[in-house]
């Protein structure tokens, strides 16, 4: 097998050269003036070794992608009692569809869909202001990349705000089955800000270090979330990390897994390495062309996948 | 961490005595007679050691776990044009649901729902005789498993047939669509044996056991399938395995698994084992209570959950 | 206002010349070679003054307009129990769809969409054999039309038969909730042999008259059904007898009617007359698109509309 | 035939009795605190005689009654493009359903549902300011009654707003399929403040009347609207006017009509009738429980069904 260092790099050639890139997020500026041609890889090594090609270093607007950090967040503020209103199952249907709410009483299919993230925005929210809480989520995130530098996109958060009519006919509709409790402006001014992280693969490779580590954040050693948590976590993301193509991500790579709609993804290999990649072109689910794409080839050549007899 | 034979054994002792055994499937008499009480497991390790414990030896009626040993039949004969036909994705409904046939066009979400299974039989059926198509599924059981006394409990067969008004239901929208290709009451008669086939614990841990081993059957060498499509497999019965229950399945025990409304639970854990646990009672998704449990405590204590950093 | 015989004569010409005439039903070979040309219109009065035009005395195939006599013959054998397993609310979706069956326990939404229809024929048929309930039926249209030459084409029941997987999936899913009594081949072969009734656009007409005229036939004077009823089917046709066009239909024609896929369009304009129009090109809703054509100008031109002062 | 003066006392005095008084809304306070045991009933015939019995002359909330005026003041105002943005069929669904909106690109199936009034206020309010809607929509409906003291009661208002988080949803759903124009806020408070009308059934009876007399309101002589567009919405009333009621109205009352949460219902006997009836207590479909049943019974009594030979 050929060294990480040289997988690593060899992709971020190939992905140079792919002539089909996806469709960048248009519907707000700040995604849609982003060059499609960008890429960027970072793979940490259990042992804490980081492999970067590409535009690694390079923020980008992480949206979805916080679903994850904002979960592990509340999970600790409130623990499993979480669970009575947000569910655990794959959706079936998209991301940003309301259809289920209406048969299911409100309460979202998964913590990783719009609805499920709202929900959880409102418990971090809770009593505080909500610039208390996105802050609270800011200095997480901080903490576990080790890496104050990481900023919150305010042009981003406020775009996502004006044209966010669907997210905001999910909240109210939730709010109408009294499964949000704090106004609904509020908690979606949390959620919005949660949104516009801005991370390079580099910070969210390192942020998803703990995820890799049973819980552990491997550069510290400090303990994030239980090891069980940390493997329902992961669960989760491979049931449900990439909405309508979380079954599809799952074939192909094999790894738990979080896209967003600015192109990047969160891929983790339990025990082995945290992973993140980015490149703004979408396929038609709404998960990163390249970036699923970079990701399987990282997983055949390394054997990584968790339903190998080599990986997990 | 105690001996792999003594978690296996304390796991039988604790399902013995455990008081909410869930509800044993009623539809038809074949399985509304079997005792609530019975329960099985066996587990086989990479090597080829086998733990086995309860009501191991006793065959039981798979039911939907053949819908793993079809797919690997029906890929090995037609290759991944199959995928034309059956989708990758959880389905976000119960195992038995029409809904999703009549928004996507006749093509099954995926090929562990009734339909999908039902569209796979029909592709193994093709131009063949319904008897020969039903000794073919029971041959390559017989032969991954290594023991020819696996059969098919034609009284269940019959019984399926007697009153499977939502498979035929099933089968007869497809073929409004198209997906069906061969008559309907043939293709169902395929699938209502191959429901029927009746296995032990000890028999289906060795027919799942090239799962665990990257296609290789474990105990004779041959090459059943290609490492990229065992791995495949193991990741539809991830996201895909237990119809409306997978990601609670998924959040709870983390390997790949297969239930059936018999009682059975096919679970593998790549390089690790294939494990088959067995008891009648169901939980309100259609999977055995205490298989699911069991499943759960092995993990816990073996460690070998796909999303912990040393499992897989 | 012009005379109503001339009225008739200036629609039929006027529809001969007319250039959009929709797209002929080609699902089964009897309906596709109809010539899309063809054009009758045949009104009776409450006095029993027939008008008619074009091929009013062309046999056609009636196909749904069944439904309304069918519902007629099964009031009157087992009364208002009907409704235990048949709703009265339009259905929001196409005549075939399976949807609601799953969402609301197999009792399909009205007796004017397929599932409808086809629980209706399953109370006709009852113990009997299915060639006694086709039978019955004949007899019971023949005598409300007063002509022993309307048929049953066989060759178009045969072909539904053949291609009716839709229909056999509906059936066969509400025989899984109970909502079918009789085995599933029998009920549908009445139900297809219903739809299959030829009868021209004069004979329509006159089978229609006891819609007309408060439940009893006005060619005869004898009692069909009582005038509740008859203000009640009327009802039905109003909301429910255009699949989901039939908001469209009120809104345009204004007057309770029963489409078929084979044209023909009957139609109830209480007190007044009544009418079929039959021209086998179709509108996206399945409705003859010159036949709805036709009705709206009759209607515009007489007043009819059961929604203006002077209607009803 | 008794006088309808007699028929109008005796149902009054039989719903003075009527044990089974169904459930009064009690979303918001204004409606919660009204007496179940009230009862109104208003009949205006074509010469403008009046018969009342009862609460006639109380004011309650006509609520989505409301939806029939703005439905024409936004036809006088922008004609059939209205048409563009609302469909017309029946729902098949609950009068708050968000599920069809997402099936069906954010345009509503009717004007009579929720969504479907949301658009039209939206239509009304244009660029105006809403508090110049309001006043417009009041106007219009105080010179159909002819009577000035017809007021929309703010404390209702302000209460819909405050609690109506489904609504909010419906519209900023829509807003992102782009068939809302106006800021959402604006236009849900012109809707908020419609619903909010309060008229008593004599008031209310009296506005209808242009829809009883081809669009001529009776009482000045003034044309209101065409007698088309008066003919279309009566089929409109009849196929939508009660939610996914609507079947069951027509086939038990069979007439135009339209409810309101509020206990009124406004029926039309189109040539003959302007009815309005109140009583607080609602069918689990949202419909007056007494109010359906004493029009069932005026029409038995009258004939006035537009589906009997006599009536329309």
């Amino acid at each position: 097998m050929a060294s990480l260092e040289m997988i690593v790099a060899d992709i971020a050639a190939e992905m140079a050269d792919a002539p089909d890139r996806g469709t960048v997020a248009d519907y707000i500026p700040g995604l849609a003036e982003i060059d499609s041609g960008r890429f960027g890889i970072a793979v940490i090594e259990a042992d804490g070794t980081c492999h970067k090609a590409g535009d690694a270093d390079e923020p980008f607007s992480i949206q979805s992608i916080s679903k994850v950090f904002s979960l592990t967040l509340a999970l600790g503020a409130i623990g499993d009692r979480l669970w009575d209103r947000v569910g655990r199952e794959p959706s079936g249907s998209a991301f940003n569809s309301i259809v289920q709410l209406e048969t299911e009483s409100g309460i979202p299919r998964n913590p990783f869909i719009n609805a499920g993230a709202i929900v959880v925005a409102d418990m971090i929210l809770g009593a505080h202001e909500p610039i208390e809480a996105i802050g609270e989520i800011l200095r997480f995130v901080r903490s576990l990349a080790d890496d104050d530098s990481i900023f919150i996109d305010e042009r981003i958060a406020r775009a996502e705000q004006e044209t966010g009519f669907r997210n905001i006919a999910l909240a109210n509709y939730m709010r109408a089955f009294g499964n949000l409790r704090q106004p609904v402006e509020r908690t979606l001014g949390v959620y919005f800000h949660q949104c516009a992280l801005a991370m390079s693969c580099h910070q969210l490779a390192r942020a998803g270090g703990y995820l890799m580590a049973g819980g552990i954040n491997p550069a510290t050693g400090h303990s994030i979330v239980s090891t069980q948590r940390a493997r329902r976590i992961n669960a989760l993301m491979m049931t449900c990390g990439h909405y309508d193509g979380s079954g599809e991500f799952a074939f192909r790579v094999g790894l738990p897994g979080k896209s967003g709609v600015g192109g990047g993804i969160l891929a983790i290999a339990p025990g082995k390495a945290s992973i993140a990649v980015w490149s703004p072109g979408l396929n038609p689910r709404g998960t990163s062309q390249l970036g699923a794409l970079a990701l399987e080839r990282l997983v055949q050549r390394t054997g990584w996948s968790v339903f190998e007899p080599s990986g997990g």
